[in-house]
């Protein structure tokens, strides 16, 4: 068996065990005598593994009880559009603060249903920062406050919670749930696809205030209102039951590793280990502000363009995979998601010391 | 390795080849180094299976090459509003035939958006049979007539295609797509879960007729909207890609198995195995119309509901599993999905036949 090293930005790298145990159960889950696959989500099997996975979540993330917690399907795409049809509750319209491309498309998305207000973007310094919180213009009368914890193109996070008053905080943490503990109680909102820190694609994860549900526009598709989904306990239709199971697994592995503290503390290691050494010479730049760089995805460039493919050739004969950066910013990136290994990162620094020992 | 005889309406029993080879290639597809769950769907890996499996499901279902194929999220049950905002088009309804609870549902939620009207139903016959085409009232300034080709709860299937003349017919085939072959040409659209002849829960495929989209109602989520997911060949976000790669297998598996014509053989085979015996008997009954009646699901009732329990139990002991009728009908319900097997249906009638020497 080959396995690589994989920096790809998502769908993402695994923690091993858990894909090894997925595989030792794949055509017979614990005596079951089925697949994950092949189980109605109504028996009591797959039951268990659902809930087991809630509990397990609720547990790491340390999600307070008047909150519901929802295994939607869609990715975070549709709920760039099922979040205001939920949540606008007949206000005119929602704040969005703009760090990168997938809050711009969530504000886009926005204007479908209601106004989206860009209190504050940092566009025009092409997204490599957070704009200062005193320079957010927003409305007291907003629906809630849209942010975009983790910019997975641009390599921008949020390092704090901003207060947003008597006003919901809601946050796509698509690239960084799970990443490092938060308090959840200061969001109204939480939502973020599985396929970075959490399993397969086909699972969106959301975590609401119990009280921001019940008010969803008439014209929600039905399987899509949050509150019928959460009195239906994600079952009002099949869900996407084995991504669900799979990411029971991931939390499961989680609490193993030490819990969200262990894991912060670990994603904090590796990308310093990056950013550290891509600090101290001048061959590789990252261009975002120190204080708002991201811990799950790195982008960085090489002096010119033209030894991206060289670059990438050598990675791959190394075993590094997924580092081409995304077309919108260019050069490489590197995402060090949670089953990124430490001694996988330091593989990566080393590749690119040789890089430029060979190549510089 | 324990496997049962697995009767569930959905998600189902999945063909132990395919199953096998997920196995086999779980931790490392193809000499990638990496499981199918870890690629990125931008990577050439993952867009070779996905374009692989489209290829085959075209092949295997000889669909012309003026539809698309768009495997979607949320499964049929959000195509019940994604339906009405995408092939509207300005019209002011949809007709509906009702042939069970599914059906219901779908006109339900088209209402939100449009006028469903039902052109003919069978519920006052407690959805027992198929209405005759003669009874139906179409609207000629209809969107579309939407038909549930397979009631799963009811066991009631359309035995033919009925002619709409110039108004797009739209079927729901959740339930017995890919189970026989029939004429994509006949229809302006089909849909279905994955989580019954396909592969695991979290895929929905959608063939549509390339002239009814792109006119889809400004409320219409970004990512629903059918045009723009044919443009960017369904990857406008994240798809649930594991699922959709189990379902290229599948589809495989069903050329190999020798196609449609093959599979729709065995499916007759194995339906009417089931129903001559409880025709030829009469400790258990079908209520269902015979020239409707279901190839995919056989709904059955014993004299009386105080048996069901034991019937289960004994079932269970014999490794027959998913039998439990629904609760909107009661009893029992064999589902006979493509990856059930004729030997499988035999040993149910077997069982069936024991249940009534000892406890008749």
């Amino acid at each position: 068996m080959k396995r690589i090293i994989n920096f790809s930005a998502g769908p993402a790298t695994l923690p091993l065990t858990v894909l090894q145990q997925v595989q030792e159960e794949l055509l017979d889950w614990r005596g079951s005598g089925m697949s994950v696959m092949e189980m109605s989500h109504r028996d009591k099997e797959f039951m268990s593994i659902a809930a087991e996975a809630e509990k397990d979540l609720r547990e790491v993330a340390g999600i307070p009880a008047n909150y519901k917690v929802l295994f939607m399907q869609g990715g975070a795409t549709a709920q760039f559009s099922l979040i205001p049809l939920n949540l606008l509750r007949g206000k005119a319209g929602a704040d969005y603060v703009l760090t990168g491309d997938w809050g711009k498309k969530a504000a886009k998305e926005c204007g479908k249903y209601g106004k989206a207000n860009v209190a504050a973007s940092s566009e025009s310094e092409k997204f490599t920062k957070v704009p200062d919180r005193a320079s957010w213009k927003l409305d007291p009368d907003a629906a809630y406050v849209h942010i975009t914890t983790n910019e997975t193109i641009h390599g921008v996070q949020f390092q704090d919670t901003p207060d947003t008053g008597g006003v919901p905080l809601v946050a796509d943490m698509s690239s960084d749930i799970l990443s490092r503990p938060i308090d959840i109680s200061k969001f109204g909102l939480i939502y973020g696809g599985a396929q970075k820190n959490i399993g397969p694609a086909g699972v969106t994860i959301v975590i609401v205030r119990d009280d921001l549900i019940g008010q969803a526009a008439a014209m929600t598709p039905g399987v899509f209102d949050y509150k019928a989904v959460a009195d239906n306990e994600s079952m009002l239709n099949t869900p996407a039951c084995f991504s669900w199971y799979v990411s029971g697994l991931v939390f499961k592995w989680i609490k193993n590793e030490g819990g969200l503290a262990a894991i912060g503390a670990r994603n904090q290691r590796k990308s310093s280990l990056l950013y550290d050494y891509i600090d101290a010479q001048d061959f590789y730049k990252n261009p975002v502000a120190k204080k708002d760089r991201s811990w799950m995805n790195v982008p960085f460039t090489l002096p010119n363009p033209e030894l991206d493919a060289e670059f990438l050739k050598g990675a791959k004969a190394a075993s590094l995979s997924g580092l081409k950066g995304h077309r919108a910013v260019g050069g490489m990136r590197a995402s060090l998601y949670n089953a990124m290994t430490e001694a996988g990162v330091a593989t990566l620094v080393d590749y690119m010391k040789e890089f430029v020992r060979t190549r510089g």
